[in-house]
């Protein structure tokens, strides 16, 4: 039972930032204390020298917000470890939604062990791939022990391959958009926005060359401004077809169509929430029981969830 | 890291018992000890008095098994409290798959203490629904937490409603069959096989009077033989749209189509499994990690599955 509010502090004002305060304040049992940025830069001080955004105090270090359970880290994934490390070292929980899936295990094992040091929790991976779809993925693993599992991206835009393209010669703006076309198989609709005299048929020819587009059928098209296609909406299928005990045939699948930082910011403040009831150390998202990331009374949850 | 198998007890040899063995047999971890039930009654013994079943011993009392780690009970569902207090009191974890969902709490507080007493883990209500149902709709409820579920069930039998309709004067046997037309709304397709001399049409008026069918839209067709219908196979459609932070319309579903005894066994044997890796006390599947379901390196599990 939580008697006081979880307080909770923003490391970074980007996307995921602004829709977590959203999710902050939508939730019972939180309260934001305040935003963390690298610097001031391009805010108005008030009469006696202080920052606000969105209304909350801005700080260039965490120690100056006063008290906070959980920091939720909304910065680039390659800066997660550092800011945990040093988050974690304050004595505050902290949560992120680190995504390159080959390094989780090992920040899992170095945030584990600094977590352990502090006295503290530090929940990582947690969005939705990976995150939410872990879950079910690692569910629908144990229903049907044997088998295949499909996790089918999109409609909707790779950060990744977006950037791969935007460092191509001739490029001015790009996206890449992930077409899911079953059992795992992905199509790229690239979209490009060219500089003044580049050739298109260049352009194209280097995107297919790409190592991150050359395995996946990709298409190119011209258009006048990127920013016009702009929308944050994205989407999974996960599928899975095996065998329960010695039963095949086994079928499950689960489906979202979802604004992508909102759903990511809504699981952040769901792990902040599970952060304040585990035991010290480094967890991912499958290593939580999902009634924690719940507000209220657990009685009441089983009563009307299970 | 298991380094031992898991020693498991069958308690109970009806469909789910069965399924049970199979998937005890399929994984990698465990070994069944044996089976219990009430009585000897239908078997043979071996000449040296002893009694088997699909190849394993059979006893009229767990203790007389050996060493037993979990009690799969795949008793009555209105059995399942006294055994499991008897068989926690003996030092043995129990699961058990108890669906009556108002009753849900109880079962857990009473357990709660018996199982805490004897140090043992009592894991209820694990099947599809209440189970695996249940860590999708928690983990949906979290990811919007303001929306609307809707549990849609089927196609598949219902036990409860197909046992009303056997109690009906003139029926002598009867299926119930759920099918769902959407928003948690079901659909009763009813097949009865008559008595010498009854009047169908009686029968069918009784049907839809029952407070079972009475709010439900309730089709009743007579057959020659309801034996002739019987299959295992169920289904559920589980959906969810809401709001994540402050932003509408996020959509979620789940969906499976399975083999009933063989999913709810599966289930039985997974939380067997993670019953040896919680604190004394009893628990609802939403209570657990699911990584805690899998055998096997908890890093490997998550390097392929997070």
């Amino acid at each position: 039972m939580q008697t006081e509010t979880i307080k909770i502090a923003i490391v970074g004002y980007g996307n995921i930032g602004r829709y977590a305060i959203d999710a902050v304040e939508a939730a019972p049992d939180m309260e934001c204390v305040g935003i963390v940025r690298r610097s001031f830069d391009g805010l108005q001080p008030t009469a006696d020298g202080k920052y606000f955004l969105a209304g909350y105090p801005v700080a260039t270090d965490i120690r100056q917000l006063g008290h906070v359970d959980v920091a939720i880290l909304a910065t680039p994934t390659r800066k997660v470890e550092e800011y945990a490390r040093q988050i974690l070292s304050y004595g505050i929980n902290t949560v992120d939604s680190f995504d390159i899936h080959t390094q989780i295990v090992d920040l899992r094992r170095n945030l584990d062990e600094v977590a352990k040091q502090n006295g503290r929790v530090s929940i990582i991976s947690a969005g939705w791939d990976p995150g939410s779809d872990s879950i079910v993925r690692t569910l629908m693993q144990s229903l049907a022990p044997s088998g295949i599992s499909y996790t089918n991206f999109g409609p909707g835009r790779s950060m990744g391959h977006s950037v791969a393209v935007r460092a191509i010669e001739g490029v001015r703006d790009a996206l890449s958009m992930t077409i899911p076309v079953g059992t795992g198989i992905h199509r790229r609709m690239v979209y490009v926005e060219l500089e003044e005299g580049a050739d298109f048929k260049k352009v194209e020819a280097a995107i297919k060359a790409d190592p991150y587009f050359v395995n996946d059928e990709t298409h190119v098209q011209q258009v006048d401004r990127v920013a016009d296609l702009n929308d944050v909406g994205h989407g999974v299928n996960l599928v899975r077809k095996g065998v329960s005990g010695k039963t095949h045939n086994q079928m499950f699948e689960f489906n979202m169509h979802i604004n992508n930082p909102a759903l990511t910011s809504q699981v952040l403040v769901n792990v902040a929430r599970a952060s304040m009831r585990q035991q010290p150390g480094a967890y991912t998202m499958v290593e939580l029981p999902v009634i924690d990331m719940l507000p209220g009374n657990r009685e009441d949850i089983i009563r009307h969830l299970v």
